[in-house]
């Protein structure tokens, strides 16, 4: 018995999810790799007129869901174990690259999505935790939950064809990814990096290795210093210290790697 | 004539973006506020196979994104002013807020989608900036253009009903937002705080914006501290103070109010 993972997402627009039906997580879903399952909140509205919102006790513009059809909704779900159930809202913790990795060992996880203005705050007693896309507000959790079905999906055996590429990929090891280039070997006047093309494998790992670690500096110094360096690493890091004096000052985070690495070999 | 901000989405998968067909942004689209178009990359591509990406120069898994597609899909994009190019990419800046108002002045925002294991490097000499959504990985682009268009369209006028909404929700004043409360008063043992049912539309103003420079200061202390403050603060930031001894240490932030304070009553 082969186990899938299912996503329950709990929304007013079922539809906004089928954006998933393409590409990897679309394969992943035909396959039966993955489930993704829709519950409209209106089928747990208390009266005829479907409503699930209300205006906010104190005033103010807009509407909130009402918690009733929300938590009418979650208690529907037939009984399950291993499940986490995740509330969307900008107010939760940022989603990074380890949570997807954290949600994918469930064997189901449910996203509660909020709209209109937002939800009504006795909704947070009934969930395990709560996620945020980023600092930006949405009009809704949809998004949110297509986004992080995506993002927990790809740490799935099996769902990306090449069981490595999730751990190779930005942020796989907290470092940006290294340039990559394809045909043609020139295009309008900017050619390929030479090491690329010289069939050496150990140079071309060594140049990925180096532009990865530049990247990461340049774009995002957050990123730099919280990686954790490998033995072929002091090399590539005293030439960028070369040619950006001010990563001197990060130097204590990769010198006890000075010793072993006259011994070892580049590895990344 | 009025203006209408045009989306432009430069991608393998059309079809995802009929997400935004609902709800907020949906209407905004109905009703010609805005405007999201697709353009299909293998439109452009050079040979009858439809071909719009290789195998990486110098090896590795995968496939990657020709750059030559790319830049002729964005060359056939009619002439336009006051367009803005950006590529959707983990190593791109993160996106806030902020950055949401800021796009939101341009009349075009060109989304270009990465799909596979990435793009050829040389497709970044041809765009604005480069935008992510947060730092973890998905398969591609799509998911990220339709996140930005929501959180960019939000601050077009008129496509929230409400204009002022867009002000007094969450990060939009840097401050998570308060709790909201809707019917029922009692919902399993749990009730709406007095305050709200009071009528007292001071008292509530000033719950509301204590709630959420408390949520604020609990969740987010990192965005606490690059809050800005009001006159009417200072009392609410001592009472915090009372209850979280640990604010005292960021004190300084709010000293200046204190003579303001004694002169001016509550406003937010």
């Amino acid at each position: 018995m082969t186990s899938k993972m299912v996503f329950w997402v709990l929304t007013l627009f079922p539809g906004m999810l089928e954006c998933l039906r393409y590409s990897v997580v679309g394969r992943a879903w035909q396959s039966g790799l993955i489930d993704i399952r829709t519950i409209d909140y209106r089928e747990f509205a208390a009266d005829k007129h479907l409503c699930v919102d209300d205006s906010p006790y104190g005033g103010g513009g807009g509407m909130v869901l009402k918690v009733d059809p929300i938590v009418r909704a979650l208690r529907s779900l037939p009984t399950g174990t291993g499940r986490r159930v995740v509330l969307l809202s900008p107010q939760g913790k940022i989603f990074r690259q380890e949570d997807g990795r954290r949600l994918a060992a469930y064997d189901e996880v449910v996203f509660v999505c909020g709209r209109y203005e937002g939800f009504d705050e006795r909704v947070r007693a009934y969930v395990d935790e709560e996620i945020s896309l980023g600092d930006y507000v949405l009009s809704g959790g949809e998004l949110g939950a297509a986004v992080l079905i995506d993002a927990v999906a790809r740490h799935i055996d099996g769902v990306l064809g090449n069981s490595g590429s999730v751990l190779t990929e930005s942020h796989g090891e907290g470092c940006l990814e290294y340039p990559q280039f394809t045909r043609p070997e020139v295009y309008e006047g900017v050619a390929v990096p030479k090491v690329l093309m010289s069939g050496h494998h150990a140079e071309i790992e060594r140049w990925r290795r180096k532009e990865a670690l530049r990247r990461t500096f340049l774009r995002r110094p957050d990123l730099f210093e919280e990686l954790t360096f490998g033995t072929g690493d002091y090399a590539l890091l005293e030439e960028l210290v070369a040619e950006y004096p001010e990563l001197a000052g990060l130097r204590e985070g990769w010198q006890h790697l000075r010793h072993q690495a006259k011994r070892v070999r580049f590895t990344r």
